[in-house]
């Protein structure tokens, strides 16, 4: 039986399965291993994820392995702007991330689970995206950083912390966040919030090593059913009972 | 509950969520209506895709609403050459099919089975790759081809002709299909038998439009759970009670 795992967040979760999008390089890292189920809901903050839990994965007859968890880019909208309706005070959005946590960990204590800390705003093309005084910035999305890492510290649970590690990089803003850009006569949406191909790598990249670190590294996965150059034609009945015997092998193609 | 579709074969089902591939841009198409599960077995050829059928899906509580079943690239080569053991008499290949369009119709007669039939074979490119006289001819490729067109018939449910409908446009060989190219100092893996970003774009394309045709209009179905837009912060109970009253509504961002 094929294992899987869940991606539970808003809008960058939604949208990774765009062209270069990391959920979709994720289902290519793990192919023939873990399947990838998508729970990304653009626009949604913390406090009414808690309203999908408890029917999120219903056809599912077992819990996820992993799950990652990804939510506080809209919680961290600022009071008194146009996104004031995402909203969430920091102590409540901890506090809703933790209900989350003990939702997973209830429906399996072995699942993994990972936090994924929202990554910076690029101020300036936040801005030239909202046509106003933008209703994010990167230090405000930071506390909410910080609340996230002290959380997943507190609980004992894995975390990627987006908002230092693209920060890290010198070009952060344009390299890892998309920008409204006209380019050979195309126009190129962005908005200082959602990730460039560079910047979803990154976050493929974390969750491959963070999920390798809690034991679920694609390299040592079996595959399910036997690579095709391992099938012997004489005796079909056996190669396929023999099912568990890739382990450890990347499929090759073809 | 969130319905999913299955898409089984072999390579070209299995790479389907590489950079470009049709399977993540299906996944994308169909976010928060439909899940995509992928089942794609590199180098598998139809005799051995029937020894999955049993436990290919175990773990899921309710069939597909829909599958597609993508065989032939490899039962298509040719006896004598360095690939013969994955050829498949064409006979055989057609009822190997007819099978597998059994089981799903037995799990669900309801369901939409769509049957894809294999690319054609760039010779030129094949024969770069395989540094010495292919293993794979379009002629022949052709007439697997063909049987699956008519099995499709038979038994009434849909097909896509990717054999005729790529060769359709001139440069299909280097434009859908892959092949060795040094660009930039960089050296590009093909083979003349796997598909570019733009045959990758054609199979999404023909998936769409058929499971439109099928009752499965991703513009049509309704989303998991409100649109946030709908969201009333006043009265979130009800609100994702309604969950069911976002159908027809593309899904925005953020």
């Amino acid at each position: 039986m094929r294992s899987h795992v869940v991606l539970f967040g808003d809008s960058i979760t939604e949208q990774s399965f765009k062209p270069n999008g990391w959920g979709s390089a994720l289902a290519n890292t793990y192919t023939r291993k873990v399947d990838v189920v998508v729970r990304g809901y653009g626009g949604y903050k913390s406090r009414w994820a808690l309203f999908l839990l408890q029917t999120l994965l219903v056809g599912y007859t077992n819990p996820p392995v992993a799950v990652t968890i990804f939510f506080g880019a809209n919680d961290a909208a600022l009071l008194g702007r146009t996104s004031e309706r995402q909203h969430v005070p920091v102590e409540e959005y901890k506090e809703n991330l933790r209900k989350i946590v003990h939702h997973f960990k209830e429906l399996s204590p072995a699942m993994l689970v990972v936090i994924i800390i929202p990554p910076p705003i690029d101020e300036e093309g936040r801005n030239e995206y909202a046509r106003e005084l933008s209703e994010r910035t990167n230090e405000v999305t930071g506390v909410y950083a910080k609340q996230c890492i002290e959380l997943a510290k507190e609980l004992g649970v894995y975390s990627i912390n987006l908002w230092s590690k693209m920060q890290e990089t010198e070009g952060w803003q344009k390299k890892f966040l998309s920008s409204q850009v006209l380019r050979n006569c195309t126009f190129f949406y962005g908005d200082g919030l959602h990730l460039t191909a560079e910047g979803n790598a990154i976050v493929h990249e974390e969750v491959v090593r963070v999920f390798s670190e809690g034991g679920l590294d694609a390299t040592q996965l079996a595959s399910d059913y036997p690579h095709h150059s391992e099938i012997d034609p004489k005796n079909l009945e056996k190669s396929f009972q023999e099912r568990s015997c890739t382990a450890g092998k990347n499929s090759k193609t073809t």
